[in-house]
This record gives C-alpha cells, sequence and structure tokens, in this order.
C-alpha cells in the first residue's frame, strides 16, 4: 500500500497560490520570488509532498535508473567498485538498482530480465562466467545498453575492465627479474571462465624462456582466504621447489600467507607471495602484500561513461568497445629476491 | 532513449490470437492451452517483449522495489547483510535499490528522499550517526515503512538489529573469567553515536567488580584496519598493563594482531585480542580472532519481514518495534588467559 500523498492542488488550496505557481516554484523557477518559493517549498514539506518519479517515467520514456549485476561479494574489490559506481551513478542523476546473481546463471539471467521489466535504463555487470554470455550478447543485439566490467576485446560486448592479463604479465616478470625460476600460480581460470591471469603469467614465462612446469599450477576451490591456505598445502606438500606464487586475488594470498606463517614458512625468503587487486586486507596483512592494483575510478568512470553513452544513442548502437585499464604493482613486503640456499 | 519494446498488440499481429489471450497466456492463464501459451511466449520473446512494470506500478499504487542504504562497504559484514538482502527480497518478488551514504548525513537525506520519489514501497537503512536519526522519525510518523538496522528501543523507530551491548558484554565478560583484569577497548562511539558496545564493556567491569580505567579506553579514527594499528600502537605506548583488548569490529582487530605481531609481542600471551562481526578474513588470520558473531541470517530475514508488515499495512503504521538478536562468541586463537609473569 502505498502511503497518501499529497499533489500539486493541495499544496495550492493550503498556500493560496494558483497550481501553476505551486509547480513552478518546485523547480526552483526564477520567476516565482524567493519568499513565495520559501513558502510554498515548506507547505509542500508538511504536507508530505514528492514529485512522482513513476509518472515522469511514463512520459520521458526513461526511469533514470541502472542495475549493477555482481557475481557476489566475497571479494572486497567488488564491492569497492559497487559503492564507487553507486556513488558516482547518483552524482549524474542515476539510481542504482542491485542484484547479485551469487555465482549461479540462472539467477544472472532472471535478474537481467528483472531489470529489463523494470526500465532500467541500461545494466552494468560483473557475468559469472567471462565466457558463457550469450544472453548478454543477446541483449545488446536488441539495442539494450549493457556493459560488462570483466570482458575481452571479441565478445561483441561492451566492456571496461583491468587489463588483468598485463597485470599478470607484470608482477610474473617482476619476481622473474627478482631471480625467481620456480613461480606457481593458484589458477582458477577453470571454474569462472577468465584465462587472462593465467594467460599473463605464461607469457611472461615464456619471454623470460622459463619453461612451463604444470605442478606449479595449483587450482583453488573457490576466489577465498580459506582456499588459497589449501593451495599453498597443496604447493607445498607437492615438493616442487616454488620459491614465488602469484595469486588471482589478495584473498587467496592472505591465505597462502596464513599457510606459510603458520609452518615455519618465511615470507617473502622462503616463499614471495603476489596478490591481485591490492584490497585494505592484503595492505595491512601482517606481512604486507605486493599486489596487482585495481584502478577503482578509472573502471567505474569509463563504464558509467560508456553505458550512460550508450543510452543516449537513438536507434542502433554503435559497434561494441572494449577498454581495458592497464593496471600497475604495489610492491610490499611479501615479494623479495629468493634466498641462497 | 528506452528502446523500442513489443506490445501485447504486436504479439497478437504475429501470432494471429487475440491482444485478450495473448495478454491471458502471458499471465500463465490455465484457461489458455499449453500449445497456444508456448507459441505465444516464444514470440513474445522474439519480439523483445516484456511486462511494463513502470506502467503496472501506477496502477497497483506499489512499486515491489526496496530501498536499502549502507554507511559504507569498509566493513565487510555490511556487504554481507546487503547481498543477504538483496537475495531474500528478490526470493519474496521485490527488487533493492541501493545506496551508500559514505558516512555523510546530507547525502543520506538525500539518498532517502531518492528513494521516495522513485516510490520505493519502503527502506531498509544503516544510519550514519545512530543518535542523529530525526529525518528517519520524521518518514515514519508520516506512515513510511523504514527499518533500520542498528537501533535502540526508545528511538520511535522500527529497528532489527545484533544486540551489540550484550555482544560486547559476553565478550568482556569472557575475558575476565579467564583472568584478564586490565582489559582495553578501541571505542569508537564518539564518532558514529553507537554507545552500545561502552555500555556492554562497561557493565561487564562494573559486574565483576573492577574499577574502571579511563587510560584503557583508545578511540580509533576510523573501523579500518591501519586505525586499528594505529590503536595498539598508542595503548602500548600509554604502558598501562592492558592484557587483553576488545575491537569494535574485526577490522580494527586485524591491525592490532598485525602491531603485535611486527613487534614481538605474542598474541594471545601477551595480549588476547576479541573481535566483533566473526567476518572471513578474522577467522583465516594469521592468528585466528575471536569474535562476537553477527547473525546476517536472523537480521535479514526479521528486517525484511518487519519492512514487508510495514508496507501492507493500510492507514497508520502500529507502534514502532526493536527486534534485538542475540550474538554468540566465537573462541579463536586470539584469546586465552594471561601469561604468568
Amino acid at each position: 500500500m502505498a502511503k497518501s500523498a499529497a499533489r500539486l492542488k493541495d499544496i495550492a488550496e493550503k498556500t493560496g497560490f494558483s497550481v501553476n505557481t505551486v509547480s513552478l516554484a518546485l523547480r526552483g523557477s526564477s520567476r516565482i520570488p524567493d519568499q513565495t518559493r520559501r513558502q510554498i517549498s515548506e507547505a509542500a514539506d508538511q504536507l508530505n509532498y514528492l514529485p512522482n518519479q513513476v509518472a515522469k517515467s511514463l512520459v520521458l520514456k526513461e526511469t533514470k535508473s541502472i542495475g549493477l549485476i555482481l557475481t557476489d561479494i566475497t571479494n572486497p574489490v567488488l564491492t569497492a567498485v559497487a559503492q564507487a559506481v553507486e556513488l558516482e551513478l547518483s552524482e549524474r542523476g542515476y539510481l542504482t538498482l542491485f542484484a547479485t546473481s551469487n555465482n549461479d546463471p540462472a539467477l544472472e539471467r532472471k535478474m537481467i530480465e528483472s531489470f529489463r521489466a523494470r526500465r532500467a535504463d541500461g545494466i552494468l555487470i560483473f557475468p559469472c562466467n567471462h565466457r558463457e554470455i550469450d544472453h548478454i550478447r543477446h541483449l545488446r543485439a536488441r539495442n539494450y545498453p549493457v556493459v560488462m566490467l570483466v570482458g575481452d576485446p571479441d565478445s561483441g560486448v561492451d566492456a571496461v575492465c583491468m587489463d588483468e592479463k598485463a597485470g599478470a604479465f607484470k608482477a610474473v616478470s617482476h619476481l622473474i627479474e627478482q631471480g625467481h625460476q620456480k613461480i606457481a600460480m593458484f589458477d582458477g581460470s577453470a571454474e569462472r571462465g577468465n584465462r587472462d591471469k593465467l594467460d599473463g603469467y605464461l607469457t611472461a614465462l615464456s619471454q623470460a624462456n622459463i619453461a612451463f612446469d604444470p605442478s606449479l599450477v595449483v587450482p583453488p576451490a573457490l576466489p577465498d582466504v580459506r582456499s588459497g591456505y589449501d593451495a599453498m598445502e597443496t604447493l607445498i606438500r607437492r615438493d616442487v621447489g616454488a620459491s614465488a606464487v602469484i595469486c588471482p586475488t589478495d584473498s587467496l594470498a592472505l591465505g597462502g600467507l596464513r599457510y606459510c606463517v603458520r609452518h615455519g614458512i618465511d615470507v617473502p625468503e622462503d616463499m614471495a607471495i603476489f596478490g591481485f587487486d591490492d584490497t585494505e586486507f592484503g595492505e595491512h596483512a601482517v606481512i604486507s602484500l605486493s599486489s596487482v592494483n585495481y584502478d577503482i575510478g578509472a573502471v567505474t568512470t569509463l563504464a558509467i561513461d560508456r553505458v550512460i553513452g550508450l543510452i543516449n544513442v537513438e536507434g542502433d548502437l554503435p559497434p561494441a568497445v572494449v577498454k581495458q585499464v592497464e593496471p600497475d604493482l604495489v610492491i610490499r613486503e611479501s615479494t623479495a629476491p629468493p634466498a641462497r640456499r
């Protein structure tokens, strides 16, 4: 039940001004004297008046709302992006509709349909699986403005994202320059369909003429702290001489760090650990993490520029554009040259 | 620009059925044969048809949307609540509108007005300041359904929250039972207006006949990891013999732990550390944190029950109800009896 709300007529009756004057005053027109405007605005407040955005939406054919779909919120960087998106959309006059797919492709489809049924002007999305995006391609083909926050140049869908391949390449190259040869990777690409970080890892090895050793790759169950602990345990038990590891999230790196500290493995002397996304918990870990940064401000602004740009296109949308933001390395205590033995 | 969407008439023309049949079929009426329904539903999909929720909202006087306002997302437990709220609202047929006030009271007011202008059926809110809620009381007085996710019994506004006073009381009592006498607290109540945790701390001391020593209270700048590190440094430099500390967030506790590990202060032998909210990063810290849990499921379900209950009230709302969920302690490695010296 919507509660009763005042109409312009009620304010006119209360103040003695005409409906037209009330309407102009509430829209801040300079044609209305300041004192009148104040008087009308006070009456509107007392009567609980609010402009009806729902009715306005029917006339304007836009709702000034944009849907944001996250996978889940175990990765702190996703929630930081969500907050940045919401604050920036709000500044630009858009409301944020919010949903998490909880990594469930069926729920992801359902939330997309729900946002469209409510006439969201566009959607920003972290898809569950980076390679299974036919339903998103489908939206785009029907001229619906959608921008992914991950992506690759061949997807046919607009995307703004960190260049994760470049990030992994830089991190692994840094470790190689420090003298590491046996560099492990906690690779979660099989599960989420994102091979970019693995590709960056492989390219860096190949460019340094280091042969790829599959026994150095450990797949974590999830991208979280507990799985990082387990992955480090697996790596150590394999006893393949790894002196460094690159982790696709800071959470995995924190789990790996925990295993090392608790088992007397010195970080960085015996095991250098590189994280991804440069989170608060990584920066302030007991041994602060080296990490690939995530430029939240740049990604947010470019993605919002793009989706609003698409919303304002008349007729068919232009070809999709993928913008990748190149990350920097943040070097802290968890990485150093390997100890001489 | 909203993209062109098919109307019922277009589907009728394409399939040869009447508009009435199409309408019934799309609403899943059992009066329409299965095969006809399938045929119409396929045509609707091809034509990009979607029921217009915006137009429906005008007729039904409800939008089936609920606004969620968070302060900020540095505390992982808030984002976990946000995800749980969104998933449960979605199951119950409501869309989540999302905003963060970024701890800015002016922005909080603006977001509330924005949600009301879009005719959100109700609002769930973590207010910036637990004691400055006149604008929320004002909404409530005008029969607008609003439920706070923090609160005290005398606020006059509905609230569902953790009983933080009971949580702090239990944690401090546990430390006292273990033999601690000089128990410090990183108290952030001055800044955010929430004295509940401090009250629980003081009550536990008083009940055990331990005199309150103000030099054991350190105010952190923010409820984050870095501020926990700084607060621990301040506490140690005061040299007042604290053997334990209770921290109002796990983030503060992690910062305190970091200071101790880096300065050779053994946790828990020389300094027991108790956190709050039982987060992933606390559970899997290098030394796992004892913490006061936050029953996200219970708080979410009760808060959603209440706000939907209020939405369905005809006429004036019933008196406000405050429900407090009593937390349990999770005891891990960061607390133990004080070392004998």
